[in-house]
């Protein structure tokens, strides 16, 4: 069944690095050969990528603040999680700003009544949604649930966070799993 | 003289935002007229900012992490300081990442032989040069000296780093000081 394990094949791995790499050039961004290599895809085990899935590409990941790249295709969802305390943190605090596209958020809080996004297949209880157009952004507070899904042109956001471990990642859903496939 | 406080002109303040905030445009970067008008231009209390000064957008900045846009003047420079410790942490740990224009680092180490830039009027140390064009990125250490300089067309750099206290900044140049004139 693919849970619990990334069954995405080499060529679907290389076509989502390649589009990855080519919505980030056309938002103006720059990548040098050896990032657009590294590009993490990530299809969180379910093996439905363009449905569930995230094109990540991490610049800097120390032990106390990270910043990322996350590119989504047309209405592809990244599932819900939240991320726990860790070595004495309260867990990682996130922004997301919206560079290109459309981004659909939806965080623990009052349901929003009449939501843009449905949500694929699985399980899903965040409501309030959070809509992000080019420059504007939202922060995300530790241990918050939260998934998103981008609009019909896909998304180009841009991730400040303290230190970033996905492998922590607790997932809504017990058939997601975070493991990121590196090629 | 101006020393120990900014004397920019509400005019060199207008047409500083102005610049920066094309230069972020160019860059495929997209900000709300709220961030437009909240570009934050440092003069170091110098009065030379066309020569030494700094133009920046913090998108966000909490007790943890920091996110922020970087917009220098040709040849423009930021001078020499380094971030101390404080609150119980090692200070700000940072990284720069070109995403247009070129900009050249110096921090403490290993004096390069040959160097790009003179630094401007003042007393600068550091010597050790990192050329950054777009897509590359070096990170700083908390308590490193370094000062940077753009490159003949200017530079858009990207900041990532832990919480940013720039008032705590230590200049090496006795007459420089840390206000930011926010207009």
């Amino acid at each position: 069944m693919g849970y619990g394990r990334p069954v995405i094949t080499e060529h679907e791995l290389r076509e989502a690095r390649e589009y990855a790499a080519e919505r980030l050039a056309d938002t103006g961004i720059v990548l040098t050969d050896a990032e657009r290599d590294a590009i993490e895809v990530a299809d969180f085990g379910l093996s439905r990528l363009e449905e569930c899935g995230l094109q990540l590409l991490v610049y800097v990941n120390t032990d106390r603040y990270c910043g990322k790249e996350l590119v989504l295709r047309p209405r592809q969802t990244c599932p819900e999680h939240r991320h726990p305390p860790f070595d004495g943190t309260p867990g990682k605090e996130e922004t997301f700003r919206c560079r290109a596209g459309l981004v659909f958020l939806y965080v623990d809080g009052e349901p929003t009544a009449s939501r843009a996004c449905m949500p694929p297949p699985g399980v899903y209880t965040a409501a309030h949604e959070v809509e992000l157009r080019p420059g504007m952004q939202h922060t995300i507070a530790p241990g918050t649930l939260h998934w998103f899904q981008a609009g019909p042109e896909g998304a180009v956001v841009s991730e400040f966070s303290t230190a970033s471990r996905d492998e922590l990642d607790e997932f809504t859903d017990p058939a997601v799993t975070r493991e990121t496939v590196l090629g």
